[in-house]
Order: structure tokens, then C-alpha cells, then sequence
């Protein structure tokens, strides 16, 4: 599926931008850095632009310290953006794209086509898939630093190959990557086993108050501003606590109240099988997907829970 | 790798156990079930034999309810088992040993080769990898309800792709198991996503006690008897708490303390990097991996908590 035209645009560059969305992810770091390696292996010019830091979990990959934030002024030939569903998403970096051709590769299903090529697979579990895929096309081998970083970018957007994207092919590249050197259990080491203590912490808090209503098949979960400040936890901390909840047997709908702000309630919803979880976010000003949605409300802490408690096993009564 | 006299041996066989291990886990139930539905499509008959009960997570794997326990006497041609390092393991089981030629297989390094065939691959990261060969090689097609079986057999024993033992091999089987129509999401839904209520409290109880030493090298939690019985948690609700702690930045051992008995704590050590926690276990009357080992010592569990601390300590020190 790799367009010839990319390649051989590619090929023809010299001078090379790699942009990528705000708020970096594995994906999105490891897509950008498989694609920098491989063109300083070609005898590239390339630079990746971010707006924001590298989380600390992925400054272990290849280059990651030759990522630039969007200050200065630069010629280019090309610009590439990856993973990145439409141009806003860019933040500052979308000054970047009036500098040259602009080649879109995403696996986003909403992406916007903003490229003057763009080249999306919705099937994709990750946009590194389709790094891994352009690469292939061009006259390089792979190695350990490429693999590595189009590996995260894999395990992490496919949470551990359990994402209902994970396919057959996801597979198959990363028996490809581990064939070039590629050793999981160091990598999950490093991405996994580097939780924060303020998380756990967090966690424990957050456990201590879980509570289930309408036959256990709710479970909720409250986080509240002082708990949060005392711990001195980061939003970034935050991540994953609601599937605590959620991965409990029976459980069907599972709710995270966050105080964010005295009177300002953030509140997570996730669902396992069957509930769908925008409909009653939508309700509340919010949205997000069937299984997984958030919203925020303005309100006390308690009448917010009891209320959304309420909303929701109206839902499940139907 | 597969020998092809173990082939032709279970062609010409129709009466055909099936054994394990005792305190059956996923490899152990998706290995025996993934050849009773082969020898099943067969025309053969077999039979899974296994002591324990099979545990809830794993029912909805296809004929999980047609196994049985070692309780009558059978006629058998051949006796294959499965996942089992040595014969003892089998429990009561093991006296189904004596009705016909056994084949043993199996990926455990320190296999003792009970068999009459033994079919060893310690570089399998699952013994149903080593399964999924050996039905290749049968006159049959895989579908779906043996694909599930070796995918939750693979799944589990690498820990979600995770443990050293992962392979590129291990990543094509996977990827032939999802071209066959195993949906990954489903099945990590029904393995992951059922935890008991009762081990969500141990958690939150077990890391409410989490203690850091020697410059949060090492982290520690403590499970007392008379939390355990007030959640009215199971023995198995114990799984996997230790790695909360060990999965913290910065910490190289994790020791979780519990209190079985009055007076009798048991002793979990967990290591990320480089120290040897079997050399420490073993000072204390206990063993296991490099990585990974227990002990279970008399006295009281916050003197014990202090004397192993210390012990690390001088460990890290060194």
C-alpha cells in the first residue's frame, strides 16, 4: 500500500521535517524517531519538531535528544507529519507546513487529508505499522534503534497487542522487529515498570474509595483535589487508574470523579461490553468514544457521582 | 522440530489422555484443550484428565467442561502430557502414567524426560506453541476454538508478550492464530478484565502499607491476616500485587510480606535489573529465579519486615 510517489519524494529531499501531534505518546515518538534514523542512514538531512517535552520513559530510543521544539525559523524540502489527525493538533509545529510538500501518514479514521499526499490506513493498529511499511521501501536495512522505536510505537497504541486493532500484521512486524534485535521484555522494562510513586500513590487513594451500585455492574471511583495536591501527583498519574474499575468481573460501567478544580469535576467513563458510554457523556457536555468517554461538570463532588450514578443505571434498566 | 514419530504414534492412537500439571494455569488448560478439540476433529477419543478444577477465567474455552478429575479407571493407547516438568507434578494423575506409551511435552528448561517420547523445546515460550506445531502437522484445519486455546495459552505464559521468553516465533504463531479469527480485545477482555472485588481491595489495602528503603531502592508491602480474612480474599487474589512496587521508577527490589498464619509470614521477592533475590530467599530457607522468589519464615511479621530490609540493603551495598 505505500504510495511510489512518497518514496520517491522522499528520496528526491534532502532537508526533511517530521512533525507530530501535542503531547507526545509512544506512538508518536517512535514513529517520528524510526523515521529520523532511517533517513540519517540515507544521508538525510531530516529534524523532528515537537511542541512539547519527550516523556521520560521514551528518552531511552535512538536520537531523541536531536528533537527540537518549534522555535527557530528552518529551509525545507519536506515535511512529513505522522500520526497526527488533523492540522491543529500540530500546536506551534503548523507553522511548519507552508515550508514544502506535505506528506500526511496517519492511522487516524477521522484524519482530515491535510497532506498534499496523504497516506492513511485506518486498519493500522499504529502509525508506526505504517513507518515500518515505508521503510521497508527504502535501500536500508532495518536495525535495533529503528525496530525499537517503531516496537513502542506499537506496544503502546495497541496496549500490549489487546487493542481491538491489533491484526495479524501487527504481528507479523513485530516478529520482524524481534528478528532484527528487538528484546521485549526490555522495552516493556523500561515503558511499564517506571510508574511514578505519586501514581501509586494516587492509586491506592483512589482504590480506597471505589464503590458499586446496581448489582456491582457500576463501579465509581473518586479523586479529590486536596488527595491529589497531598500526594503531589501529576494529571500524567492520573492515566489508567479508571481500569482498575472497569477490570473488575461484573463490573459493566466504570466512573472516575476527578476534582480538578474546587467545584469542577472531571469525570471518566469507560464501559466493557455493552453500555455505551459517549451517549451518557454527550448528556453531560461531554463525549469520546462507546467504551471510553469523559466529561467535565461544574458541581459538588458528591451530587455529581450520585447524579451520573443515577444517569447511568437508568442506561443499564433499559 | 516436531518429531514425526509423534505424529504417526497419535494417528494410530484413539484412546488418548490428556495430562497436567496440578493447579492448572493458562498454558496448561489452552495446550490440553487445543489438542482435545484437534484429536477431537480427528475422530479420536480423548479425554482431559487434571486434578484441580479449571479456574473460572478459562471456561469459555471450547470443551473446558468435558475435562474430568482423576477419579476412574480408563483403557488408553496413549498417554500425552502436557506442560508438566515432571511426573510428580501430575498429582493424582500420574497413575495414568502406566496405561500406555506417554509423550511428553513440554518447554520447561529442567524437564526430567518422564516420558517414552519426550518432545522438549525450552526455547517454546509456551507449551502451546509447541502444540500449535505439532496440530500443523495433522490431516485437519485449525479453527477458531483451537486458535483460541493457543493464543490464551501463548498470552498468559509470556505475560501479554512481555516475559524473556518471547519470540519472533511466538509473534507469527499469533499472528496465523488472529488470520484463523482470534479477536485479541475478546479474550484479553474475558483474561484481564475479571478481576475479583476482593483483590481490588487487597491491593488498595496492600499498597496503603507501601514502605521505600535505601533511597527508594527497595519498596515493600505488607497483606496482614487479619485484612486478608476481613476482605475474604483467596489465596489467588495474592497474584501479581507485588509488582505494583517492583513496577515503581527507581526500585530494584520489591518484597511483599503476608502473613498466612499467626506468627508464619510468607515472602515475596521481586528484582528488576541486577540484584539476585534467589541468593537472598535462599538465606532464609527459601528459593526460586534470579529475578523472582519467595520464602516462608516464623516470627513477627514487623521484625521480619526490618531483618529482610536490612538483609537487601547489605545486598545493594555491595
Amino acid at each position: 500500500m505505500i504510495n511510489k510517489k512518497v518514496v520517491k519524494l522522499i528520496n528526491d529531499s534532502r532537508n526533511i521535517a517530521i512533525l507530530s501531534h501535542i503531547m507526545p505518546d509512544g506512538d508518536n515518538i517512535g514513529s517520528c524517531l524510526a523515521l529520523y534514523n532511517s533517513l540519517i542512514k540515507m544521508d538525510k538531512n531530516p529534524l523532528v519538531i515537537l511542541d512539547d517535552d519527550v516523556p521520560e520513559i521514551y528518552k531511552f530510543l535512538k536520537n531523541s535528544d536531536k528533537i527540537v521544539k518549534p522555535e527557530k525559523e528552518y529551509e525545507f524540502d519536506l515535511v512529513i507529519v505522522l500520526d497526527c489527525g488533523d492540522a491543529e493538533r500540530l500546536g506551534k509545529s503548523v507553522k511548519y507546513l507552508k515550508n514544502g510538500n506535505v506528506i500526511n501518514i496517519d492511522h487516524h479514521i477521522n484524519n482530515t487529508r491535510f497532506g498534499h499526499i496523504n497516506l492513511i490506513d485506518e486498519t493500522a493498529a499504529a502509525t508506526a505499522e505504517i513507518v515500518y511499511k515505508l521503510i521497508k521501501e527504502f535501500d536500508i536495512q532495518l536495525d535495533i534503534d529503528i525496530c525499537q522505536c517503531i516496537y513502542t510505537g506499537i506496544v503502546t497504541d495497541t496496549g500490549q497487542f489487546q487493542y481491538s486493532n491489533t491484526s495479524f500484521i501487527t504481528h507479523e512486524i513485530t516478529a520482524d522487529l524481534i528478528r532484527n534485535g528487538v528484546e521485549p521484555f526490555k522495552l516493556y522494562k523500561v515503558i511499564y515498570q517506571n510508574n511514578s510513586k505519586e501514581k501509586i500513590k494516587l492509586i491506592s487513594k483512589a482504590l480506597s474509595t471505589l464503590r458499586f451500585d446496581y448489582e456491582d455492574k457500576i463501579a465509581s471511583m473518586i479523586i479529590t483535589k486536596e488527595s491529589f495536591d497531598t500526594i503531589g501527583a501529576k494529571d500524567e498519574d492520573v492515566d489508567g487508574i479508571i481500569n482498575f474499575a472497569r477490570d473488575i468481573k461484573g463490573v459493566e460501567v466504570a466512573l472516575l470523579f476527578r476534582e480538578i478544580d474546587n467545584g469542577k469535576i472531571k469525570i471518566g467513563f469507560r464501559s466493557k461490553d455493552y453500555v455505551n458510554v459517549n451517549e451518557v457523556a454527550e448528556k453531560f457536555g461531554g463525549g469520546g468514544h462507546k467504551r471510553a468517554a469523559g466529561a467535565i461538570i461544574d458541581g459538588d463532588l458528591d451530587n455529581i457521582r450520585n447524579k451520573i450514578i443515577e444517569t447511568v443505571i437508568d442506561v443499564l434498566r433499559r
